[in-house]
């Protein structure tokens, strides 16, 4: 290029450059939100969709968020990673992916036994979790909010029934997380696989149970064709927060107004998210059991109680082997679910039970 | 002046007018929300601030929301007109405080044996209540948010224990809405009066029993200083959603943005104002137990029936009496309340009554 093209280049740029100026003041940007999710996935992935379009909105178009399915970015296990570099400014996913940067992060999606939907969020929102929540962030030059919900799961989709702790002996069981962990110590085979590979898997025997994401995710999958006893109550996750993570130094230099607007967003979407699945469930859940021969079996208490030891066994050994923070956010987690028991059950733990008992009462329809 | 510094000022004018385009172009606008709340009221009315700030700082201050606590713009009984004459935008309070204007309003905040807060938060984002919201709220030229909720709420505070149906007969009770009509069936006289008002008719024995907004408000009020035996489980309100109803034509007329800025503002609070009460509620009654001499008692299963019938009784009765739009409400609400049985008996339910058994697990703290 001659030295007089270059000039004109240049020249034709700073002139595009002022013509742009209008669009400047406005501060348009774009950003570029990683998810956990497959293209579509109901639920979680359309949720991060109405979450993205809906920051779009609130910044009146200032911010527009563009979204990528799993792996279509970054491979679906770096999203955390890419969020710490900047090369994504968001990811919707969960915490609990994230423990071996530090077990902390289990605490702000699921813990085994721990809290239920609305336990977590009186603890995220008004019980202490969302300053130490910030401070675990800080360490990795993040920020979270709590985004989404699957609320109560399932105990698992079993191949035969389970009596007695002896029957978990030996079991190939698809089950995530720390729950596995737990179960390991009681002789389960703890395997790991996507959803879409379960049902073979538990076609051809290769598994004998599995769990995944609750009865509307579970039954779009076709579990119970391989499995046909469903066990309640679960206790792996007795929710599964859903979380949008955002890259520090960039949220930090945004306006007041966008900040605010991607926190209403996240807590708007960890509503809808919540609700839609205790809409969705209800109905899978009949569906099931009338027309697909799911058999709804409750655990027996000796089973339950030996999970629940074991869990307290994994949590107690990640909680002496963590750091200060980790040993701080597990207190007060742990403290929270405790003082929250006698709540629950004389409110609404104490109401669903009376709300079973035999009276008349408008059944609509 | 003379003319040429008339056409200066005018100059001038023009001038000063073309630089605040940009401030006239943001079509700046004050709207007043009038509350059912007496002023700084913990939850509601607190709650009530923080959404109308928020609104303000998601529209980028271009609507801004002025307060006004109960009887400060016009009579707390009047909010509702009010919202609807225009003479206030919008209203804090809650649905049921006009079901003299239509009985299913009662369906949108509170129902006596009805849905919890995350089953009430279903219905309405996921399962058919916001489309009959609309409806019901167009004959009236309002739109209503969700915009707050007090959770479960305790059964009631009495001076004597209730162990059988006929402890009822006579009892003064301080209760509201439809539960109180509910009662009356069974012989209580039912009695209303303000928060405020209560502690000294109970400590007169002018009132036997009283119940009004679950354990944090209840306990700052000092029932417990007259009347020792706390109730649970609550069954008049199994929750209570607050709303923000807004006047439809003005909301009609606002940007798109600012229409979108109300209402996730408004499920934002109303998560927001949840996990607040479900934060502060464990406090309050560990504390009321272990510092003030409070007996928590479980109502007798044959009482709590007889509350489950007549409250069938009275709700039937309004359904019969409704017009067309009341009978879809209630056969939608209805039928929601009854698919949800079984999901949150597997789901939640299943795991708090699991979760309480006996098992090593961290306490925290």
């Amino acid at each position: 290029m001659s030295t007089r093209r270059r000039f004109l280049a240049g020249a034709a740029a700073v002139t595009a450059s002022a013509l742009a100026a209008p669009a400047l003041a406005q501060n348009l940007i774009e950003w570029r939100m990683v998810t956990a999710w497959p293209k579509g996935l109901a639920g979680a992935g359309t949720g991060a969709q109405r979450l993205a379009d809906r920051i779009g909105v609130l910044t009146q178009g200032q911010l527009t968020i563009r979204l990528y399915a799993a792996g279509e970015l970054v491979p679906v296990d770096q999203n955390m990673t890419a969020v710490m570099s900047g090369d994504a400014e968001m990811s919707h996913d969960m915490s609990a992916y994230y423990i071996s940067k530090s077990p902390a992060f289990a605490f702000f999606s699921a813990i085994p036994f721990g809290l239920m939907a609305q336990e977590f969020n009186a603890w995220i929102y008004a019980g202490g979790g969302r300053g130490l929540w910030d401070e675990l962030g800080e360490r990795f030059g993040i920020r979270a909010y709590a985004a989404g919900n699957t609320g109560a799961r399932l105990g698992g989709w079993f191949r035969k029934e389970i009596n007695t702790v002896e029957d978990l002996r030996g079991l190939r069981f698809r089950i995530g997380g720390l729950a596995g962990q737990a179960l390991a110590k009681l002789g389960v085979n703890q395997v790991l696989m996507p959803g879409s590979q379960i049902l073979p898997k538990l076609q051809s025997g290769d598994l004998d149970a599995a769990e995944f994401m609750g009865p509307v995710n579970d039954l779009s999958f076709g579990f119970q064709n391989a499995a046909k006893f469903c066990y309640w109550p679960g206790f792996q996750e007795p929710c599964a927060a859903l979380q949008l993570q955002v890259n520090s130094a960039k949220f930090d230099a945004l306006p007041t107004t966008h900040k605010v607007a991607i926190e209403v967003a996240c807590t708007e979407e960890n509503t809808r998210s919540l609700a839609e699945y205790n809409a969705r469930s209800p109905i899978a859940i009949a569906q099931a059991v009338t027309e697909q021969g799911v058999m709804l079996k409750q655990f027996p208490d000796e089973v339950f109680k030996a999970f629940g030891t074991a869990s307290g066994e994994v949590l107690s050994e990640m909680i002496d082997n963590g750091d200060d923070l980790t040993k701080r956010i597990a207190a007060s987690y742990f403290a929270f679910r405790q003082a929250t028991l006698l709540w629950t059950r004389i409110g609404d733990q104490g109401y669903t039970n009376m709300r079973l008992l035999d009276y008349n009462y408008p059944k609509g329809g």
